[in-house]
């Protein structure tokens, strides 16, 4: 399984895992890091504080690469490239925005760069901003997504730069990870897969409702707010969509019920609140029915990878 | 790149043409079954008449396998199954509906039937149904679409039945063909593509919209008449989207203005309205840049399937 971005990031194997606010802390990622794989702490809407604090537990936990996903519309943004760069962390992928801004110090820094992008457009866009790689993210990912579905997008993209593309939204397998690279990609990054494994700290109600889901369990809201999220059908999904339709009506959406209900949703989901929580799931949830270590996770991905490609050579 | 599926269908490559009402005529479908693929004759809402007048055509065209879509919501599908009947068609495919009705008739005259499906519980009933081979359709296919998208979609149904599966959407050359044997089906379903072949016989002011779309270059309307459809977005789609929206504003959606911009629209674009015309076309159509003959287009993803298998060492 091993290509030219296990070098570049100087991993095992190129599988990344998806940063997931509030899930994506530092047992997940050490787990993943100490597996082979990458692990991705989730920056979200956290302060410098918390961020500080668990690169700390990262490095503690494992002396091997991992990054730091910076979600870009954060009210901490500047504070957490400080800490990223004081802490020295070596990778850095970003989502929800152009991180133009912060490339100078990232480069000062060695950082290596790699944004999460949904369109040709802007993968081409980030290329010559001078990202090290991109990360092609399909609207079948779980949690904020674009339009474009990942088989259309990851050879459209591949055409259209020259640097390495990792893969994301709806891999959940060897196979998965064997398709993207038939499609060009050198990586791939999954999610919803890593949601149930044991070192993930959300509450066995919410890996519950991942494992029980099928292929058409997960919703996307939020279109009206301009920012799409894909999660497991729920009360609050259904209430979502009940106000939006009101919101419709109105043509002037009120987005101050909207944000009521989902204020602190996350965080419920994480807690164990699998019916006013905001599940976010891929669309290959309805693959994933076991809850395994990052581990055995990881490695059920590289033998299947092995023997797709057996498969496949006969 | 042969499977099963070449014996089961009695042909070269396992490249079906995707049904499309009012494209798909004999022109079409004679040169894809010429090439080696399988031409798929589009049923949609046409009278007897027009059916039979174009399967005696391409029985003078091609000796080769070909087959008939039944969209399921036309007034004359009972016809039409019986014209398929008499003119001793070999092969099925039936879409927008359940075909249990003609099973038995299906398979009285051995007819194989091949049903597009949308998701893992439709896949397992109508395997139950004794079909002899299902088309896995994703969401970014063009025209009219489900809920999940092709890479989530394909191993999750191929791990939910033991009867062949054929992966369709967002599929657009031998890389992705290739991709999708690694998710474990046997064969693909293209359509976009070939919208432009030299065979096709839509205007080519439709052909210059594909050649010239990028990866985001489709919308999808239609999501509040319970039957969304995918196509490139133009002055029609926009105008749909007003109509959408004005209909969620009243609570009672008037399906009558949509009706009257929508009717006749496919008509318009085949014949070269790209203003108010319904441009049907999946997500692939921004990798899509050359107008080709069917056999250079079958051809060419023969020999990029070879080359992936290549590249991927196997």
């Amino acid at each position: 399984m091993k290509t030219n971005l296990c070098e570049l990031l100087n991993i095992k194997y190129p599988i990344l895992q998806g940063a997931m606010a509030r899930i994506s802390e530092s047992s997940l990622v050490i787990s993943v890091s100490e597996a082979g794989g990458l692990g991705i702490l989730a920056g979200g809407n956290a302060p410098k504080d918390y961020i500080v604090n668990e690169i700390r537990k990262i490095k503690k936990g494992t002396d091997k690469p991992f990054a730091v996903n910076i979600m870009l519309l954060s009210p901490f943004c500047d504070d957490i490239v400080d800490a990223i760069c004081e802490e020295g962390v070596p990778i850095v992928t970003t989502g929800a925005g152009d991180p133009s801004k912060y490339m100078n110090k990232f480069k000062e820094n060695d950082i290596i760069v790699i944004p999460v992008v949904p369109s040709v457009a802007i993968a081409k866009r980030m290329e010559r901003l001078g990202v090290d790689a991109i990360i092609a993210e399909g609207m079948e990912a779980g949690g904020h997504i674009g339009k474009t579905t990942t088989l259309p997008l990851i050879p459209q993209i591949v055409d259209a730069v020259s640097i390495p593309v990792i893969a994301a939204g709806g891999i959940g397998d060897g196979r998965g990870a064997f398709a993207m690279f038939a499609l060009g990609a050198v990586g791939v990054q999954i999610g919803t897969r890593f949601l149930v494994s044991t070192e993930c700290i959300i509450h066995q109600n919410y890996k519950d409702k991942i494992l029980k889901s099928s292929d058409i369990s997960t919703v996307t809201t939020g279109a009206i707010t301009g920012h799409p999220v894909r999660g497991l059908k729920n009360k609050l999904t259904k209430d979502y969509e009940i106000i939006e339709r009101k919101e419709f009506a109105k043509e002037v959406p009120c987005f101050d019920e909207l944000e009521k209900i989902t204020l602190g949703a996350l965080e419920r989901a994480v807690s164990g609140d699998v019916i006013t929580g905001t599940l976010m799931a891929g669309q290959i949830a309805g693959m994933i029915n076991k809850e395994q270590s990052s581990k055995e996770i990881i490695d059920d991905i590289v033998v299947e990878f092995e023997n797709t490609k057996k498969r496949l050579g006969v």
